[in-house]
């Protein structure tokens, strides 16, 4: 044996022993691109035993998120039966029955604002997790027969929201056949309670009424959820402390959106829970999650020295890496450990879509700095709607356009590996809503496991809380400055301002940037100064 | 003076010297927010007097791309006066004349497939530079005065296109009413050429006859050019073996599409002069593609040390991390530098959009893993199309959802300072055609710089030959496998293939994914085995 002969034999075997293979989930897991060393797997199996232990707690109902003293119920979502509380899985189990009766009465024309018009547009306003689990159900499912047409505002940049008010206008039936969906967990993120405000108001100067277009997706007894009782939204449906925002998918957050556009949420569910029982076995070569942590601890040195690359080769799961940034940092980028020892944890995640990405950036994947690993999603059908009968569309002999994103996975995979960069490959036969519902859950355990791996709590979000209170400070600012300017009636500069009142001293920079922006939007007048920094302004 | 007043004056000093404001650009550029230590701008200044001068050399008509023996003139496009060759100045500009005459007759209705029907839509069929351009500027300089809908098909995922086919069928004239743009360089882009036939034949079963559609952007001589002589498509526009895909926004590629969209191009290209002249400049302080390759420098040690995580608060410059992705990675992701030393450099660069962003992984940025630099883009002007004197719409009294916006930016950037976190901070001041060409002129000059900087040759890309050879050896490979399976006529297990014929033989992995592949698609049939591996596979 030459070898030439050795290697790709051995290559071969090393394939069929770590290609895992699921196949009632139609599903498989490649990690013979991980060069995880023998015994590594033994090592690290005790560790994996204590994380599937703490998973049958957390599915238990035990407090996972101690900062805000919350159980973590999503895996409960497509699985009431598990919930320990019997008022949570009737509320689950209503819930979705609600939807799926409120998008049927919506379908058929019976639930519309006005006589004439049925709704056909649905407007989704959130951000964060309200927002990229629908935008990724959107896109992942998008069909010729879809029922509604999809609409997202997902920032509170009143440009964007004027860009999606007239994308909305451009659409069949423009506003007045559109349905709003307002989803805030705790019904005060500002983001989208500005979003809200600039979309009531679209629908006033449309000479609609919004209350009969909008519905509220929030905790009850929210901000929000007493708003939408006293203006008499169309609906309301329920979100629970236990479910976190980057985990919501499974709730109404994204089940409302799905079901008004023709997916069959109870399919999506189905394939979650088949994937949680599947990701619930203590056996780690049955348990795709627990493989797939153990390669993000190998590959990353359980330490988030590898930024994790993710590439699906199909454009309708683009999105699905934004998904995973999301989920993967938010719940794994921590400053501490589970003893309080600084640790700065987290995996860097990005990508959009293979062949694509080829384009723009293998060049530094193959050659350039070396501080990733790839994660290649592939999917097996090409298309979806080839009529039964219908003669193949070849774009040379024998030769068709899905071959052609088969080979450049496999040949930048290969390419890849020569140059000893590691790669997972995902496997999936198709895309569908069970699919879906199947990766999305593999990916939420396979974080709940790594989490453990690594000592880290993956269910709460300390570190946000700093930028919206500076934020606010930022506002704050800004009142006294335009207080100030209007009581002075003299244009001030920018130390003149932070002379003025005790809390403008010492924010020279913040009132600057402030200033700035006010100018700019014609709120305050600018002098001419010799400078920037010694231009006087007042109010216009 | 107490600490605190010390450390507040001294941040406002700091930020007075290092936010550099180009007023006539409508730009500034803060670096106040990186740390680099006193006397390291004048320790680079002979590196980059040497950048300057590499730069005058590329700008004047060296071989700038030694691999492929090229010139590098994308600084050309915009300034033709600057190209050394007088056919190739008269090109340039012959060619921006011929897009505003064509873009005008499909405008007034005169270029059109039939006489009834004017071209309404804009497909584009193209992948890597000759897509994410276009799809820049059609997302940032959309407005209700588009004078056509734009659609991008830039893959070769057939499930992806026959998406965007029903999205062009959903649109107001529908396939009739599309003009369609394929572009490639070499004219020999495999997903392109595959977009192609496939949206050809979607125009043939509509019963249109696509070549009156169909419109080609190549070099002239190009397979694609030829074929577009050949069948009589409705015209063609040339691109030049001088400009880089990843810089061929200002060629035809970006300036067809971004005018038949309606957008002023002659204020694009002047935008991009501008920036030009004032990049030209060696007076380092006056240069912010040097100073920002400076920052990039400090930041990233000078070898991809540190990701660049790209937040602009806009949502219509989401995609400006992405085409900074392709302009970044693949200019500087390299393996050897010019001396021929080993030295994997590059720059990983992801981001979507501010405040969005902060819900999905800012969590991960201000207490996770440290190996990121952030750069905030602001835009001053808050929305475009205000009507004259109407009243501003305050989400709370004297409180708009810019306002919002803003202070969301200052706010997190000051969280993350707050934990050490370094960023970069570019204002401009409101976001039109001249100001995105600006943007766009100001990041090739600075990658140009870094890579001056870091002695590295920004204007090739060696590596991603080797994916796209080995994808053709893995269609080489199925085409074997169907002729052994159409020759033997029995079922075949993957080693009896490889074992066949000497072309497959040691290439059982591949074979295995090829036969996965067509079995899901119904192109062979599977025999059950005891397991995948030992399954025996047939033509249907």
């Amino acid at each position: 044996m030459n070898p030439k002969q050795t290697s790709a034999s051995s290559r071969w075997l090393n394939f069929k022993e770590n290609n895992y293979i699921f196949s009632d989930l139609g599903f498989a897991l490649d990690l013979s691109g991980i060069a995880m060393p023998a015994g590594f797997k033994s090592e690290m199996e005790p560790r994996l035993q204590k994380a599937y232990d703490g998973m049958q707690h957390l599915e238990s109902g035990d407090i996972a998120n101690p900062d805000e003293g919350r159980q973590v119920g999503h895996y409960w979502l497509r699985d009431p039966k598990l919930a320990p509380d019997l008022g949570v899985r009737a509320e689950i189990d209503s819930t979705i029955k609600r939807i799926l009766a409120f998008s049927g009465s919506v379908h058929r024309g019976e639930t519309r604002a006005r006589p004439a018009t049925k709704f056909t547009n649905v407007l989704v306003i959130g951000i964060g997790g309200s927002a990229l689990g629908p935008q990724l159900a959107a896109a992942a499912m998008a069909s010729p027969n879809d029922r509604m047409r999809m609409f997202f505002c997902d920032n509170t940049d009143p440009d964007g929201i004027d860009g999606v008010l007239t994308r909305i206008a451009a659409a069949a039936g423009g506003l007045a056949a559109t349905l709003t969906i307002v989803t805030s967990k705790s019904g005060g993120t500002k983001e989208t309670r500005n979003g809200m405000l600039e979309v009531a108001n679209a629908y006033k100067r449309a000479g609609l009424e919004f209350n009969k277009h909008f519905v509220a997706i929030t905790c009850p007894g929210s901000e929000l959820d007493k708003l939408a009782i006293g203006e008499k939204w169309l609906d309301r449906f329920p979100l629970w402390d236990f479910v976190g925002g980057r985990t919501s998918i499974m709730s109404a957050v994204g089940l409302l959106p799905m079901a008004l556009q023709g997916t069959n949420i109870s399919e999506f569910l189905a394939g979650a829970k088949a994937m949680d029982a599947q990701t619930r076995s203590r056996e780690t070569n049955r348990n795709p999650a627990a493989l797939l942590a153990l390669a993000w601890h190998h590959a990353t040195g359980g330490a988030g020295k590898k930024d994790m690359v993710i590439l699906p080769y199909k454009d309708r799961l683009e999105l699905f890496s934004r998904y995973l940034q999301q989920l993967v940092m938010e719940s794994l980028g921590k400053e501490k450990d589970l003893t309080g020892r600084v640790v700065e944890q987290g995996i860097a995640v990005y990508g959009n879509k293979g062949s694509t990405d080829q384009h723009a950036y293998v060049q530094q994947l193959r050659e350039g700095v070396h501080n990733f690993f790839v994660t290649f999603v592939e999917v097996l059908k090409d298309r979806g709607n080839v009529a039964e009968g219908s003669a193949p569309f070849d774009v040379e002999p024998g030769v068709q356009s899905g071959d052609y994103l088969s080979a450049f996975l496999q040949g930048t995979r290969s390419a890849l590996r020569d140059k000893g960069r590691e790669s997972v490959t995902i496997t999936l036969t198709h895309v569908d809503a069970r699919m879906l519902g199947a990766l999305i859950a593999m990916y939420e355990r396979t974080v709940g496991h790594y989490a453990s791996l690594v000592g880290i709590n993956a269910y709460h979000q300390p570190g946000v809380e700093a930028g919206k209170k500076a934020a606010a400070g930022v506002l704050n600012i800004q009142n006294r400055i335009l207080n100030e300017l209007k009581r002075t009636a003299v244009p001030l500069t920018v130390d003149a301002l932070a002379a003025s009142v005790p809390e403008l001293n010492d924010e020279q920079e913040t009132i600057y940037k402030v200033l700035e922006h006010l100018a700019a939007n014609a709120r305050v007048r600018k002098s001419s100064g010799k400078d920037a920094y010694s231009a006087a302004y007042r109010i216009i």
